[in-house]
């Protein structure tokens, strides 16, 4: 990973070494296809990285989970070794709530909280609707301009009467799109719950999305796979330009030299992907599409106490939290032999946009009130406290994901959702039809464009 | 305008040379401030362009009309003596309804069409929504966030019962913002509609944005203020990088090499200053609103005939059109002499979209059968027929300006719309509270910016 000088050419080049480039370059060096991977950063993994910080203590600053659907990412870290172990989930979850009322619950929420029956209702509601949703043709439903030309914050005050479910169903969104409900459309909504397998798959921890984490972190798939790879992964290259050529092909620009290939995958995030130039320039379709397909905006903060204090208490260690501080959702992120206690706590959307704004300490501090008002005196002492703001990250420029804006899916969905531009190939979560937004939706789109390119090599 | 290199430092380097930046620079020249144009296309004008097609026939491709309330660019054209002459406005408008009947018309409809009366209600209830709006501080709106999370197709759906008026809506939201009515929120069409002084100055041609034309075409004037700055206007000088320094200041990093200037002002298309890397990153909400505007889609077809042979039959040669059809809207596009008739078409939005994937034949064939059923047989047979798909357009990546997605508004408005960040001002028509969108717009913001800049030195 470390090669200085790019060769001349290679039968297929990769932009970006997150989970969606690396299972490209995995799949077309699976079928002997000559592939090299440029990567921008120093690093690979994406949106997923784990930080080694004290002797055995790894925390992930982006993805983390996997869970029992994601057959694709769990076949990856089954080939190359990388041990899982189940989230922990004893106990009680936590609710702070906007009244400043502190309750336990399991499931959905607490059966004394306002608004839960109305919130579960709401959910199967958008589960059915979901259902009816191709996921290999999504833009064919009938009902396709309908559902995208209406706001889910729009479609929630027409359709669900009680304001307390609404609360709960703006953090849901929050915490499963990282937006708020007015930034994207009923159609996308209903989408990415249908390419989940459904609303508590995207919510819930057993059986769900949220159900295991990786013993040496995240991305240690994606260094398991980058290692395999060897010198085909090159590090600190970012493409600036992409040139279909008229005699076939493309040309790859880097601010390290250039490379012919006879197919390129653009595997970017797609707050990078956009950034880059194409000449000719692409398919209108192709190019709003990345245009209007901004990304989502969350933070992850760490705290690492000495223990998980909090399971002695009876408490698993989740936690919603509604009301003015940033933090909207909390998770047990303690290492599998519980040596030391991790509360990982999530921003999104808005709130993250006037947290970010504070000084480090303020931020700290915001933090630490809405953990001490769930956990107590305790959580607001931890022994570290680490923080990843993804909006400010120069190669993601957000995450989660990238959302279509209301309208995007409707006008150039067809097209400019992932339809290959000649030699030029489009990867990355985004285009998953599965666990799209996901780790598990990455490895898929790789996979499916690396398929592309053989299909096409062989004909 | 044809300096070859770079000189090493200025005090304001303006990026773009639209309306924006030369009206930036021309304000800073007039205060003797050292400033320099850099340009990335091989002209100046932005999404202003006339062509000289045939001896003295000019067709504009852009931007063409000025208002009597546009006096900004009123007084640019009056400085350096660009005439301007009443837009052709006598005689019926036609309109080729869905039914496919056309019908004479003056003001917003035909009298006997359907649909009229309740479009133009709404078009009260939206100038009464719009006038509450404070454009200085546009932000600031008690209902900014419950207006900015609706599209403005489900709030059309929501309270005009008149399906035929809902069309007309359509046509009037494709026209003048060149989007679908589901891709913009409810508060930006009526702070666009405020800019601009009524929903009438929009859509009218007598004392409102459609009045008068240029003699020489519409660029006529960036070309005199271009003439007037000289050698301070680099064209073929692509931006690609403003770093922020330590020291105060910026480098601004283009294609033909480096410059140092103590400010800079960023007043290219937001499609292509999207795309400019800035070192440090922008604050969040500065880049998220330039990420989450995107540009409108227009395309516009002049046909040239050896006659305005529409006004002998009585018919101004606007015309609105309905249906399957690509073109929405024409205008009579004549030189003010009589000399040649020329018609220009619109074509917007998703009817773009679908247009522009067709070969250039199918395009003109489409076209042409719409005007051929809107002015009869003649309109079939023009002795030229020009067309300019913007979003094709490599520097302006779309038009007529970018709109900000349902949410923007709310979330990143406040700081994100224009603030300067350290010496990074902000131009561009997107930027201004006066004509939003237009030319007018445009020069309010490069005088706006250069007077930040000049504040800023004398302090």
């Amino acid at each position: 990973m470390t090669r200085v000088t790019l060769p001349p050419k290679a039968t297929v080049v990769v932009v970006g070494a997150g989970y969606a480039g690396l299972s490209a370059a995995l799949a077309l060096l699976d079928e002997d296809v000559d592939v090299l991977v440029l990567e921008g950063s120093d690093r690979v993994g994406g949106r997923v990285l784990s930080e080694q910080v004290d002797g055995d203590l790894v925390v992930d600053h982006g993805g983390q989970w996997v869970g029992p659907t994601q057959t694709r990412f769990l076949a990856a870290a089954e080939r190359f070794g990388c041990a899982t172990f189940p989230t922990y989930n004893s106990g009680d979850h936590l609710e702070l709530w906007a009244d400043g009322v502190c309750r336990p619950f399991r499931g959905a929420g607490p059966d004394d909280a306002p608004g839960v029956d109305a919130y579960v209702a709401a959910a199967d509601v958008i589960d059915e609707m979901a259902a009816t949703i191709d996921l290999d043709d999504p833009t064919a439903h009938p009902r396709l301009a309908e559902w995208d030309s209406e706001t889910v914050q729009s479609y929630v005050d027409r359709t669900v009467a009680d304001e307390d479910a609404r609360l709960r169903l703006a953090l849901a969104v929050q915490g499963v799109w990282t937006v708020e409900p007015r930034d994207i459309s009923v159609f996308h909504l209903l989408f990415y719950v249908a390419s989940a397998g459904g609303f508590d798959q995207l919510m819930e921890t057993e059986g769900c999305a949220q159900e295991r984490r990786f013993t040496a972190g995240a991305q240690s798939v994606a260094l398991a796979i980058a290692g395999h790879l060897g010198d085909r992964v090159v590090l600190g290259a970012p493409v600036r330009h992409v040139e279909t050529l008229d005699g076939g092909g493309v040309r790859v620009d880097t601010e390290r030299g250039e490379i012919l290939a006879d197919h390129v995958v653009i595997a970017a995030s797609p707050g990078a992907a956009v950034r880059i130039r194409f000449t000719p320039p692409l398919p209108q379709s192709r190019n709003r599409w990345m245009e209007r397909t901004p990304m989502g905006d969350v933070a992850k903060i760490h705290t690492v106490y000495d223990t998980p204090f909090w399971r002695a208490d009876g408490h698993s260690g989740e936690a919603t939290a509604y009301g003015d501080n940033a933090v909207g959702v909390v998770f047990d992120n303690s290492p599998d032999d519980g040596s030391a206690g991790v509360l990982v706590s999530f921003v999104y959307a808005d709130r993250q946009h006037r947290w970010a704004t504070l000084s480090e300490q303020e931020r700290r501090a915001d933090v630490l009130a809405t953990l001490t008002a769930i956990f107590g005196a305790r959580a607001g002492n931890p022994l570290q406290y680490l923080e990843k703001i993804w909006p400010d990250d120069a190669w993601a420029h957000g995450g989660y994901a990238a959302n279509p804006a209301p309208g995007v899916w409707t006008e150039h969905g067809a097209t400019g959702w992932r339809a290959a531009c000649g030699p030029v190939h489009w990867a990355g979560t985004e285009t998953s039809s599965v666990w799209n937004g996901y780790v598990d939706g990455a490895i898929a789109s790789g996979q499916r464009a690396a398929a592309e390119i053989t299909t096409a090599l062989r004909s």
